[in-house]
């Protein structure tokens, strides 16, 4: 029997850890470490420093790995998705057998919540399933970015009795205009769909770097301060070579 | 000027505190405490013990307070919240006024995340702009029921590319039928409201008690768990007097 730990570690500060998390980085025999392109840099460090802070012994191995590469901005979003999680798949199934002895514990470091927008565990559902690999696994929550967004801005997710749309740039396109929704949380949006809103009278709630020393917070209507946010992005990106960012949008009463 | 940290201190388990929360709590002076009703006995316990457990001195000091009554339960629900939210702006004032020395740090530990169906954030910003008190808030985001109730059923929250909505009892009765959602997540639902949404291929991820050593899981369809989770849930509620669950539903494809 294999284990292996999905160990959220937050959205950026290394204080965002739980205990249940430094716990599960002290039982973990091998780390997988996944090199994911233009972040990689800053993200390859921050694990490592992760490490480095919370684990009390050196008996653990780190796996350094070159992630499949994906192209998601093409017409063919579901084909592409389809296509990197067998990639995906395939380097998994190959890594817990060669890399992860049995008996070991492997471990993860997801950033914010495994459970938000992180395929590590459905790739993980999928190895266990077709390889019939006898793996055991732990999930740890993490402090995500919609939190770490909310307690930077002071503000509560939720209007009182009301409820929270977490998505994705493209799941806001489709659903704004419905009316539905009157708090949502957007992750995943290189392309600023809020300025695609006609919804100038909305507050948008912006934060990107979150809980790092690069961390930036715009708060306002999306009118007055749309595009300054799209600057300051904008900027962001071209200094750090990647973003980060995560907003809000509650509507106009 | 006064300082007050709502501290999120996770949903349940010791082990959720984050470094962060931990760091707040040796910075506090003050803390409040509040009685609540049926669930207080054992929830006071708990935050007691997290004060025992993480706080390295002991220049603390703790001001118990009986939380101002509510009755959500009658046909105005508008009017009994906004009732309540007025009794404790003016609790919350004379707090801040006679318990909270001026230089002095409050804390008040929040079960769960502080941004997700926790008013104490909104009713300290009313106390701030009504009464005009210097007063500077800290929010530290903690783990949420809803990311301890996946991590504990290791799902991930949301579908590939998909969107998660978070919403109570009323807010699914409300949304579900509409089609929109194919991933909810429901707090504060006393009523059992799934069974009303005559979707018996629906799944469901339901959790108690998250986090404690009385947590308990039941995964399946609302056809053929529904009747056993209102039973379980029936049953936990009695024995401990009170009952914390959540819930996630997956729309059948």
């Amino acid at each position: 029997m294999r284990r292996l730990g999905i160990i959220g570690i937050g959205a950026g500060d290394p204080d965002y850890l739980t205990v249940q998390a430094i716990k599960a980085l002290n039982r973990t025999d091998v780390f997988f470490f996944f090199d994911k392109g233009a972040d990689s840099g800053d993200l390859l460090h921050f694990r490592h420093e992760i490490c480095g802070r919370y684990i009390e012994h050196d008996r653990y191995r780190i796996v350094e790995v070159e992630a499949p590469e994906r192209d998601l901005g093409g017409p063919d979003y579901g084909g592409a998705v389809d296509t990197w999680h067998e990639a995906r798949i395939d380097l998994w199934a190959s890594l817990l057998e060669h890399e992860l002895p049995d008996g070991q514990c492997g471990g993860v470091l997801a950033w914010g919540d495994p459970g938000l927008y992180d395929s590590t565990l459905r790739v993980l559902e999928a190895v266990r399933l077709r390889r019939r690999l006898a793996l055991e696994l732990e999930v740890v929550p993490g402090i995500s970015a919609v939190q770490a967004l909310a307690a930077r801005h002071t503000i509560p997710l939720n209007e009182v009795g009301g409820s929270v749309l977490v998505t994705t740039g493209r799941g806001l396109a489709k659903r704004w205009a419905t009316g539905v929704d009157d708090v949502a949380v957007v992750m995943l949006d290189p392309r600023c769909s809020f300025q695609d809103l006609d919804d100038p009278d909305t507050t948008i709630y912006w934060g990107a770097f979150l809980g790092t020393p690069d961390e930036t917070l715009i708060a306002g209507t999306i009118g007055e301060r749309g595009e300054e946010i799209k600057r300051v992005r904008s900027e962001g990106r071209a200094r750090k070579g990647w973003m980060f960012d995560t907003y809000l949008l509650r509507r106009a009463t």
